[in-house]
Order: C-alpha cells, then structure tokens, then sequence
C-alpha cells in the first residue's frame, strides 16, 4: 500500500463505506460538475441528482430505522460531506431537504410527525423547507416575528407575517419544489406569546399550485449555487391543525393551554435551535471537502505548470518549486488536515449525542446538556473557521491558477462562489465566534466559582480552564514554556503549549474585561460595554478553534497505523502549527512568550517546512480521494496530453 | 458646501470635469448594472455600451490630437477608472480597446500606423485585440513562443504559432468583435531571432468572417466579465505585410536587415513592454473605484439594518453600531482613501511620463529614465495592492451584508466575480511585488556604490536609501524615532517614521541576504538562493507601497482646502497608519521598534478610531461620488421605504 493509499485509508475514517459508495456515484454523467448551466436546468437537473441520491439510499442513512433509515447520523453527515466535492447546488439542496427539514422534523415532531413525514421525507418524495431565517431577522431568531396564533374555535394555528420584514427568506426548496415548510413563528395562545416554535405549513398542493394564504417568490439569481430555488415566503392568515405544530418541546391543548417539559424560556428556545448544530457540522464538512478540491486542482496544477527559465538552466521552473507559491498553498493544505481530523471528531461527537439512539433514549436532548454544549460550541467554533478558511484558501487557489483559474470550466469558479454564503448562513460566522467565546467564559466563570476566590488564587486560575475543556494536561505548562524557550520548533507539546496558552490567556483576559464590563453595566451602558470588547470575543474564539485543531491533528497521528503516512502527517502538523504561530507571532511577542529571536526564525521554520512537504504533494494530495470526474478539468486535462 | 461635498470635491481632483461627465452618462438606462444577462445579450449590450462611450467623447482623450484626441493620457485614465463602479466588462472592453490596443499602436508604432489607424480605434470604428498572453506564458513574456518570420521573397511577415502551448490565451476582443490584432511574437530574420515585436496582424474581414491563416476559439465562461468576449487566437502562417511590425523600437528592412535604435536586447524589451504600465494603472483605479462602491452598499445597509436589541433597551442595535462591523468596514475604507490619493498622484505622473507630449517629444520614453523606472515601479506596486485590497475588501463587504449581500441583484456579487481576475492579470500580483522589490534593491545598491563603502559606514547605509526614493526627509529618522516612543499614536511624524523605517530595514535585510544569494549563485544555485528570498522580496514590496500609501494620504490631506474635510481625511489617515502598524506590530516587535505595552495599546486605539470615525461615515461614502444608478439596489431601496 503506497503512502498515499494509506493516508486516505486513514483519512476516510470510520464510514468509509459511505465515501466509497459517493465515490462510485460521483462518476455517473449524472454527478459531473457542470459549468453555466441556465437556472431553470440547473434548478432541474440538480433536483434530478437529489432524486438520484435517494434512490441510491444516500437521503436516508441518517433516519430512524422504523422509518426506512439506518439510524446512523455519522454516516449521513459523510456522505453530505462527499458531496462537497461535486456541485454544491446539490449539496445545500440535499442540506435543506435532509438535514434542516428532516431534521426538524425528526428533533421537534413527535412520534405523529415522524409516522406521517419521515418516510416521504427520507426518500425525498414530499420535498420541504426549513423557513427560520426573515428579511429582518437572521442572526436574531429569538426576534422573529412570524405569529402563530391558536384559535381555539377551529382547533388551528393561523399563521401570519406581520410586517414585509418579517418575510421568510432565503428559504432553500421555497421557489419551486417545496410542498411543505417548518416555519419558526412566535406561538400565541390565549393572547400570551410563548416564544418561537416550529410549525408544518403546506405550502403546495400535490398539483404543485400555491396554497391560498401563502406567497411565494423566487429569491433570484445569486452569487452561487443557483440549482437551488431559494425563495420569499409570506403567510396571509394560513390556518393549519393543531397537530402541525411540532411539540417535542412545547404543547397546545385543544382548550388552547401551553404545555411544556422545559419550563425556562431561554432553555426551550435553545433546545429548540439545536436542529442548526448539524446543519453547521454539515456545513463545515462541505467547506473542508471543497477545499480540498479547490488546492487539489491548484496543486495539481502547480506541480506541472512552469514559468520563466532559471539563469543556468535549460528547463523552465515548476511553478510549485517557487517558495512563494508553496507559501500560498501548503500552510493551507496543513490547516485543511487539520480541519479534517477535528470535523472527523465533530461529526463523531454528533453521532453520539444527537444520533437515533440519544434521540430514542431522550438523552442528552435538552439544552444544558454539557455534552450537547460541548459540541454546540465547538460545531460554532469549527464552521466558522472552515468556512472562512473554504473562502480563503478557494480564492489563494483561483489566484495561484492564474487565467485558467478564472475559466468557469476548472471549477475554481464556481467552487468559490458557491461556498461563498458558507459563512454567513446556518449561524454568521462573527455571532458564532462570539458564542464560542461566551461559551468559554462561562465554563472559566464555572471553574472558578467551583474551586473558590482562594483556591484559584493558591493554583493560579490560568489551570482551571483546561482541565474543563481539553484533554492536554497542562497543570504546568508554564514553567514548561519557560524551559523549553530554546527548544526545537518541531517539539509537538511545545507547539501544543503555544496554543493552549495562547487561548487560556485570551478567556482570562475577557474574562477580567468582561468584569469590567459588568461594573459598567452598573452603571448604564451594558451594551456598549459588551461592545467594546467584540474584537476579543473573536480572537479569542479563533484561539480555542486552532488550539482544538491542533490536538485533533495530534490525535490524528496518534491513531495512524501506518508510519510513513504518520511521519508525513507529523511534518504537516509541524507546518499548521508553526504556520499558525506565525501569524499570531505578535501576540506571544507582546507577552514575551517569543523572543524576539525566536519569532524572526519562524518564517525561515516555516519556508524549510514548505521545502520538505515539497516532494510529498502529490501523496497528501492524493489522500483526499477526490472522485476523479470532480477533478476532470481543461487545466488538468490538457496538461496531460 | 457640506463636509461631504467639499471632501467630494477634492477626491474629484484635477480631473473633476470627466468625472462629472461620466456620472451623468452612467444615469442612462443602458449603463445601469444588469445581473444574470445570459452570454450573449451580455456581450452585445458591452458592446453597445462601449460604442455608446465613444460617441459620447470619452473614449478618445488619451490620444493624439491630430488623431481626434486631446492629448489628455490622465483624463482618459480617470474616466476609466470612473467605469470601475458600473459594469466591470465594459470598463475591461475598454480597456482592452482604447488602453491595450489601442496603447500599443500609439507607444510601439510609428506616424504611418497612427495615421492609418488611431483615429479609427479612439472612435471604436476599428476594433482590437491586445494579443501578448500565451498559454504556456503569462508572467513571462520573454519566453512566448509565437514567431513572426520576415520572408523577403514576399515582403511579409509570417505569423506562426508553433505549439499549442503558444496560443493566445484569455484575448479580450477576440471570441467576437476583434477585427485586427496587436500580436508579441519572437521576430526573426534571415534566421536570426531580434526578440519579442508587435505586429498587427488582422483577424477578420469587414464582413467579419475569420481571415485564412487564423483560427479563434472562445474562452467559453469566465467567473465575471462575461460581457468581454475573451477567446484563443491560433496562427497558422497569417501573412501580413513588412509595414505591419509596429516599429518604432525595431525596424525590418526590405533587405530583411533588423536596426532598433535601443541596442541592449533586454533595455528594448522592457521598453516595449511599456505598454503595459498604462494598463496598470487603469486597472488599480478601477479597482478602488470598484472598492469604493463595495463599501458603499455595505456601509449605507449596515447604517439601516438593525439586529439583536441590547439588553435595557427598546430598539434594535444599528449593525454598524457593533465594533465588529466597524473593524470589518472601517480600516478598509481607510485605506481606500490613501488607494485614492496614492492613484491620484500616480496618474498624474503617469500623464507627464507617457502623456501626449512627452511621447511626441520622444521624451522620456526609453525604458531606464529615471521618472519612467519610478512610474513603473510604483504602478507595479499600486496596481497588486488595489487589486488584493479590492479582493479582499469586496468579500468582507459581502459577508456583511450576510444573505442580502449573497443576491447578484444586490451587485456584491457581480463586484467580487468580475474584480477577481485583476490579481493575476496585467501582470500577476506577485510577479509585480517582487519586480518592485528588485527595482529598491537596484536603486539602494547604486546610493551605496555612489557614496562609496568608507562613506556608506559614515553616514549609515540607513539613510541612503530615502534620498533616493522618499520625500519626506528621514535622516534623524532612528534617532526621532526612538525619542518618540512615547508619543501619541497620532502623532504624524511618528507614523510615517514607522513606515519608513519598516520599508528601509527590509530593503537593507534584503540587501544582505541578496549578497549572500550572490555568493551562493557562484557555488552553483543562483535560482534556489534568489527563490529562498521570495517571502521577503513580497513583504519588502508590501512594505514600500505602505509607505507610498501614508505619503500620498498625508499629502492628500495638506492639499485639502476644506478644513472640515481636513479634519475628517485626517482621522482616517489615522486610521490607515494605525491599522497597518497594528497589523504589521510583530515585525515592529521583533525589531525592538514598538514596545510589548504599546504594542498592546495599538487594538484600542484602533478601535477608539472607529468609535470616533463612525458619525462621519455617510459623509466619507458620500464623498466618493458614486452614481446614484451604481447603488440602486433592492437591500438599499427596500430600507427607504
């Protein structure tokens, strides 16, 4: 078995079945990517694609097994994550109609709901829509203004939009295919607001005709992935029964009386939200996968490519044998691996706690679940750093392919308009970070009341963080930075402490602006007092997001069975982690963990880096396993011949 | 006259008069901005645009007045870079047209092209295709493939293009509308090769069928500017006449004897190659003006769209209220502002260098004048970072706008896609900084030859470098510098110290490691010993542009008769400096130039900065004239109402 071959063995993880099978169907005519397709074929040929993959039992996996599913999230989150490799229509469509709507269905509804829908949800025969999102309204759901209004008389919810603001958005599976929408609306029963809930809206008929009550308009064209109709949706009174609502979590009685097994509100509400985790996990995974498309067809590219004859020489220059071209594309290469081992252990994480059996067991379902807040915060964590590096990285490769990068026929084009939205739908990336860091400051707050005002004196607060949130036993990890100053930069526990400290030093020094922002609250301005330390949120979000990915990259070697492909890997996670320290050189600078020596031989670090990954290129490459019909291009093509 | 008005009035400039005549065309129906137009009406409507210009006056300016010019090179230039805030594929048309084509007739022909065909390119009677980008070479237009064969028997020049690796590539004009070529081919005579000429070469008849000899392909679809009819020109022994070499920097004889009147092979080519400075510095205006009205749409949206209500209070918080939003909108827009003046004064010089009367004076003109090798340089330089900045700005923009930024009607889109490929086009952005890199290392190595080692060690190597290239006069620099450290970080002074002072000790590193370089080329790999320097030729060249970006900002602001406006530029030139710094802070670190504890302060000041400068952001978009057509968009509309 080549290095190569192990490496993608390895990085196929535990549902390799389900990339084997995507594989096999990404080589169907079907599945070819296809470039500046009118909106009307596209929208066509990707729903035809969505009815293919169900046919193929790729729609269902992730379903439970009474209703034709296999009750295995993990291996419906892999193949959503396979399809980020071919055209991402397809993907976002597949998104809307399994993940969102199915999933609401599955995580809201109750055992009514699932018997009716799941099946014909599944196999993608009653096509539906997940309209949160309002033209006023998208980071702020909490603020919808939707109404569901009970009216006892009739045993109904009449749904309405109260104002053009308060139009459902953006809503994927809207314009053309939708038949039914989970609509969030603010549930009113007995002129008391309950807060937002799900409701099951029919939107068309079987004939596919508008149902009265309900409008509709197509969003139009957008910068992307234009095989899905997305579109507005308003409600003029719609009435549907009180069994549409989808009452796991809260209930109507026919007397018009509200039931519901979480009493607090701000508990419910984010119970509730917790259908967006997997469509954020989902997200994240397409993001890593399209990125990996994106710098295969750029490295590819590079290795053939040439450009100017050296003085002395003959040939001309490879262009990937250019240090400033291994600076554009390797330390994002590493970045991407690292994303894959730490989304490989999101989607495991998910699996666990949100899967069929959590589900059927009621375990670990209510918000407070500090599992479940674990993998919010770091699915937040994660999606917004793989969207962000997708849009990044797609954009270094479209420049690094010069002309034939911005030829829609290689991809590169439409890759990076598609996965563009990718970081501001399912959650902005800016209000996600700052969640993480919440989330962050609120397990330190938890730690330190837990020890006590003098214990986290006597052991110094900068210990407890971590042993609430990682798995690196750190209790002396500053004495051992100080030590190891001089210190090889390849020392792995050297760069795990640089990261580590870096984002326990970030929470504690919100954390103490944060009780300056409290004193301030006091005294009248609380918003601009939060507002004030924003910047902070997000670099400390970024810092707990690189220092996860960096114990994931670790564990990822750790389990590699295969020693060559583990060494590459080793030097590749030196590149990410040196890369990464790099970038942030600065702020050990100002608080004299670099010295200013040491920070100066980071670049010379890192181009060395660059010139040993060099050669192994084409084997990480390779180990990505992209279904070659995603990498058939011109570029590559003519190159060949 | 409002601060707006007066600000607008000075960002108009010398050239105010274009300006205002482009704005009032830009209000008729046929320039408004138009997404999603399929393939073909997109090129025919470009068309119509294009021709529309020209019958409109605008087209002609630059050119020679015994050719239905006005002699006015910075006029045409600006109306140009008025173009970048509609439809992008008009202004690259143009661009290809009236700059690239017809630029070349005018800088590589002599009287007899003119007379033949000046006047009918300035009007778009005649149109053209600027064919010098091959397949196979790009960057490295020494290298092209494509030969021009003088045949004596028939007087003709033979047009060949020997591979399929040497055909034309990405041609604008070309798929469609081109009807004669302006093509860079490798002149031979008598077996003798003289380097790469130009040559018009015709590609259609007046009925506008392909002429024998020629084969064209279209480039099919692009990512943007799909309004340009890019397309593949193949030579297959087109025959054109000996008068056809566009000789002014060589001739052919009947005889098939070559003469040139610049002797050195390489000073002539890049004299030639003039051409493309032009092109350049049209391509950064358009791209801050393409900036400017990114920032716009997403500044006018983030004052209206509410979100999140603070805690405490009835109201939605105003987005641009959030510190996030103002890091995100607020440090770009500064330094959009110091693009402006940067390209203000490079189009000026541009217009005394390579304007009308410099070239019918023969002045100035052979590639090593002093002004010319400035000129170039700093187009170079400008030109990669309002292409990047535009990039980048652009994306940031679109992500603020979250979904509503996502609809091409919105035209975020359309700005991203169509601005994308100025990176890598006229001149690869970092082909570009390391050729402006080279040009410091040159004129830093002749200020020491010239004072010669004993007085190099005297006066310190540090001061020699400004003389040469700077205005503002740094000889006490460190010494200033030092006793500074203290001061306000408003402090002017202080500010261009600083980026001086990066720029000068990255030219003397780079220096040192050059003659280390140089000794490793006399043990035998001179291309691995200039590769390893890459990284820091880009950061030397970043560094130079920052420094020319503050110059012409603080240059922009003592020329401001308005002292509201003043005041209000002045502020944002704080801005600009502060962000740089602060984004630049650890090299500053590493060099002992910034302390940990400024260092530190840099974040607050920056963000103080956005606090102060946030009230006076309507007033600073206002000022960028921006047709009210450019931003009549559904996300603005819809929040009037």
């Amino acid at each position: 078995m080549s290095t190569a071959q192990a490496l993608q063995r390895h990085l196929d993880g535990r549902w390799s079945g389900v990339r084997a099978t995507v594989r096999a169907l990404s080589e169907r005519e079907l599945f070819r990517p296809e470039s500046g397709l009118p909106t009307v074929a596209h929208r066509a040929r990707t729903l035809l694609q969505l009815r293919s993959l169900a046919d193929a039992g790729l729609t269902q996996m992730g379903f439970d097994e009474r209703y034709g599913g296999q009750g295995d999230l993990g291996a419906s989150i892999t193949a959503f994550d396979m399809l980020g490799m071919g055209d991402l229509s397809l993907l976002v469509k597949t998104g809307v109609q399994f993940g969102l709507f199915g999933g609401a269905v599955a995580h809201l509804g109750t055992e009514r709901h699932h018997r009716e829908y799941l099946s014909d949800i599944a196999n993608g025969r009653l096509l539906g829509c997940f309209a949160m999102t309002e033209h006023g309204h998208g980071s702020d759901v909490a603020g919808l203004q939707t109404t569901a209004t009970f009216d006892r008389a009739t045993d109904e919810f009449v749904i309405c939009t109260p104002t053009d603001d308060a139009r459902k958005d953006y809503i994927g599976n809207a314009a053309d295919d939708g038949r039914v929408a989970v609509v969030f609306a603010q549930l009113i029963t007995g002129g008391i607001p309950h807060g937002v809930h799900a409701f099951l809206v029919p939107l068309r008929d079987e004939a596919g005709a508008v149902i009265p009550g309900v409008r509709i308009a197509d969003s139009g064209l957008k910068a992307g992935l234009n095989g899905v109709d997305n579109g507005q949706l308003w409600f003029d009174g719609a009435r549907i029964p009180r069994d549409n609502l989808l009452d796991r979590y809260g209930q109507v009685l026919a007397n018009g009386s509200y039931r519901t097994p979480i009493e607090d509100d701000t508990k419910r509400f984010f119970t509730m939200l917790g259908t967006l985790i997997q469509g954020r996990i989902s997200v994240a995974g397409a993001s890593v996968s399209a990125t990996k498309v994106a710098l295969t067809l750029a490295g590819r590219y590079a290795q053939r490519r040439t450009q100017f004859t050296a003085p002395g020489h003959d040939q001309e220059i490879v262009v990937m044998d250019y240090l400033s071209h291994q600076r554009k594309l390797l330390p994002p290469l590493a970045r991407t691996y690292a994303l894959h081992f730490a989304q490989g252990e999101l989607v495991e994480m998910l699996h666990e706690v949100l899967g069929a059996r959590a589900l059927a067991s009621g375990d670990a379902v209510i918000g407070d679940d500090p599992r479940r807040r674990q993998l919010e915060t770091r699915a937040a964590g994660i999606k917004a750093m793989a969207t962000w590096h997708a849009t990044n990285t797609i954009q270094v490769c479209r420049e690094a392919c010069g002309g034939a990068g911005y030829l829609a026929s290689n991809r590169l084009a439409d890759l990076k308009a598609d996965t563009d939205v990718f970081t501001t739908f399912e959650g902005d990336n800016t209000v996600l970070l700052q969640l993480v860091a919440k989330e962050l400051l609120t397990a330190y707050g938890k730690r330190i009341k837990g020890l006590g005002l003098a214990a986290t004196v006597r052991f110094g607060a900068r210990q407890t963080l971590h042993t609430a949130l990682d798995r690196t036993p750190l209790r002396d990890m500053p004495a051992r930075l100080a030590a190891r100053s001089a210190t090889a930069f390849d020392d792995r526990d050297w760069q795990l402490a640089m990261l580590a400290f870096r984002e326990q030093r970030q929470v504690e020094a919100l954390a103490w602006r944060m009780r300056r922002a409290d004193g301030a609250a006091a005294t009248g301005d609380p918003a601009g007092a939060v507002n004030a330390v924003q910047d902070q949120l997000l670099s400390t979000a970024r810092a707990h997001v690189d220092h996860v990915l960096l114990q994931a990259f670790v564990a990822g070697i750790a389990s590699c069975p295969d020693a060559a492909a583990a060494a590459a890997l080793s030097q590749l996670c030196d590149l990410f982690a040196l890369s990464t320290i790099e970038a942030d050189r600065a702020w050990y600078l100002e608080r004299g963990r670099l010295s200013a020596a040491r920070s100066r031989q980071l670049a010379g670090a890192v181009n060395d880096l660059c010139g040993v990954l060099r050669p192994q290129l084409g084997e990480l490459l390779d180990a990505f396993g992209i279904p070659p019909a995603m990498l058939d291009v011109p570029m590559l093509r003519e190159q060949e011949g």
